[in-house]
């Protein structure tokens, strides 16, 4: 007899009748003689309902009090599967943070998790109860509620299994699983079987919105096998897990598209140290989030310095890029909104060479112009216009995925 | 420099203007220099929202899930007006049931408070916080969230105020104050500037829905001082607290109408020890609460037995006072559902004679007969048929209170 975590979105509760779904499917797994820890998120809307009303009453809603409002939408949507469970004959508890201990750092609105207690619920699953958890919320250690942050109801749910040590976290969702590309622009895109925690963290990070980011990240240290599932449909899903060999024997198991993406040129940077402090300190202390850097090599004794960062960032950064220019004697700062990063991601590029090479010769066969580069271990990252932005995600796939991307292109196992 | 304990009904709190004006009445009272703690219920329309979501997912929904799915109104109100609050410049910190330790007992959706911790309150009260407390919700001892029922914020109030010492408790509510009589009945009716507890008690009891009969006892055990004032006007509302001299010169407070009745009576009861309890077990068993008992004088060794229920008890009445009647060999069961209840309270009553003959006079001029009397230290109640029950009340009302109702129908004070 296992012990499984299932997670459900705010689209797999969004109504009464997908309640009672929900409701189905978790019975089906608990008669299938697993022990079930359920965790939903809000039902599809109310969170963003909360918010209004929030807005409506102040421009920058306290956040400590935002997150006793938000953090209700979880416990309306725990309650009523809970109650839908009673009816159906199974004896069934919620549980909200408070009544696990589920203590977080007091950063409202995105805290972090720091622990659990999951004595009350292994008690209650040990009585043969199912266990319903509301997603998204904590408490810090003054018993303040907290939330953590848009989408975080896959991070209570990993947290969960890794403290119950379950035998797997399924993140039930509106999508069928984790696809080697986003179908609506590639539809040669595949569902994979399986992934890598750290694949899965590259995708996840550029721009793929299945599963969020710190939940991967914390399954991967806790070794939590991850399932990837749709709550409409009775497919397999995608399972992330370890890196093993089978998956080294793929160069790409993954190509993802961002185009929220704008880039700033700090053109004529005197060559010395210190200066690409002055430049990037002030936009960290300004909370953006700046992606991949370029410095080109110099000449003269000048150098151009590019960076990309979030559109919505673009105005902000500005301002701040502008004056520092001055500052520091810089010739120009140039600007582009209309860029999109380009990736392609996979374990086997640890062990095989070659990707970077292909990437480019893919894209100057459709005469794209690669803007910026970037790469790591297991990702190779380009900028380009943003207008070839689909068109470069295609030719990628089909090199890479659709198997004419050379000898290491063979299609992952899919399902 | 005081301390006063505000709680808000769901009328005053069911839109967002509404709430905004709330914070405004808040801020007023706090920059009048007074500490306070301001109690909210669920905007109104929500509770009923989410009971009815709970009956579309189950008959009988768990009562457990019920209590976690409807504290969520209060918690969302009292998020709101702490949020409010906090954008007009005044720091607000909101408590919710399980972090002010206001534990009860488990009975789901009727709890009875059994205590309330208040230092956190108060150390946010002296760092010069307002705070804002959900209403209506508890946790038992096992940490599960239970709620007071139905307008038990007041009961969350004063509880509250008691805890604190508070040196008042104000209750806010969509009526100025307690009146004479229901003026949608009684146009002469007029606003009370005080009432005893005792008055109170009897009057809420009686249909006069103001305040919440539990937390008028416990206002009055914990010598708690109440005023029950409008949220939308500025008027100095009804304050009920201890019985004093003044009080005592008044004979009738309030005539209070009670038109949900009904009335059974066993006719031929063999008069000897134990029918009565035979008769009203089973009635008690099935949690029935009976009003007024009346049994008349013997005849014949028989004797006839007649008691009011409220009207939605009179089928399952029926049922088991006719089987209890064939078994101790009773004649027969009548029954009435067409009967009201008029009531005239006074805590001059217990000083003074005279009441119950002038009240008979006065229903017999308007050749209204009485089907039963009860009468208790501060009350005289009669049965009428129901058709005359607003005439009634009107023809008592303009006897004792407009005036001329004998020597001692002199007003009280009223505002």
């Amino acid at each position: 007899m296992g012990l499984v975590v299932q997670k459900y979105g705010g689209t797999s509760v969004g109504s009464i009748e997908r309640i009672k779904a929900v409701a189905e499917r978790v019975v089906r797994a608990r008669d299938g003689g697993d022990r079930i820890v359920v965790v939903v998120s809000a039902m599809a809307g109310e969170t963003n309902r909360l918010f209004h009303l929030a807005s409506e009453l102040s421009e920058s809603p306290s956040a400590r009090e935002t997150d006793v409002l938000v953090a209700t939408g979880e416990q309306v949507s725990a309650a009523l599967l809970a109650i839908r469970l009673h009816s159906m004959g199974h004896p069934t508890v919620s549980f909200l943070a408070f009544q696990m201990n589920l203590t977080t750092d007091s950063n409202h609105g995105r805290a972090r998790i720091k622990s659990v207690q999951c004595d009350r619920v292994m008690r209650s699953l040990d009585d043969g109860k199912i266990v319903v958890v509301a997603g998204f919320q904590g408490v810090n250690p003054d018993g303040d509620i907290t939330t953590l942050g848009r989408g975080a109801s896959d991070l209570t749910a990993v947290a969960l299994a890794a403290a119950l040590k379950a035998d797997a976290c399924e993140i039930y969702t509106d999508v069928d699983g984790v696809y080697t590309a986003d179908p609506n622009i590639c539809p040669k895109a595949r569902k994979l079987g399986r992934i890598s925690y750290e694949e899965m963290l590259e995708m996840a990070g550029l721009g793929a919105k299945v599963l969020q980011t710190r939940s991967v990240e914390l399954a991967r240290r806790y070794n939590v096998p991850l399932v990837v599932r749709s709550s409409f449909g009775e497919g397999e899903g995608t399972r992330v897990g370890q890196e093993d060999q089978s998956m080294e024997d793929v160069l790409v198991s993954g190509v993802t598209l961002d185009q929220n993406q704008s880039k700033i040129t700090v053109a004529g940077v005197e060559d010395r140290p210190g200066l690409a402090a002055r430049i990037f300190s002030p936009i960290a202390d300004a909370g953006i989030v700046v992606d991949m850097i370029i410095q080109n090599a110099s000449a003269d004794g000048r150098t151009d310095m590019t960076f990309t960062i979030g559109r919505e960032d673009l105005t902000r950064a500005l301002e701040i890029v502008t004056r520092t220019a001055g500052e520091i004697g810089a010739f120009s700062v140039r600007h582009n909104d209309q860029v999109a990063k380009v990736s392609v991601v996979g374990v086997g590029m640890r062990t095989h060479s070659g990707v970077a090479s292909t990437m480019f010769n893919v894209l100057a066969a459709e005469r794209i112009n690669i803007e910026m580069i970037s790469t790591s271990e297991i990702k190779v990252s380009v900028v380009v216009n943003s207008k070839y932005g689909e068109l470069a995600m295609r030719a990628l796939h089909d090199a890479f995925i659709n198997g004419d991307g050379g000898p290491h292109g063979t299609p992952r196992e899919s399902v």
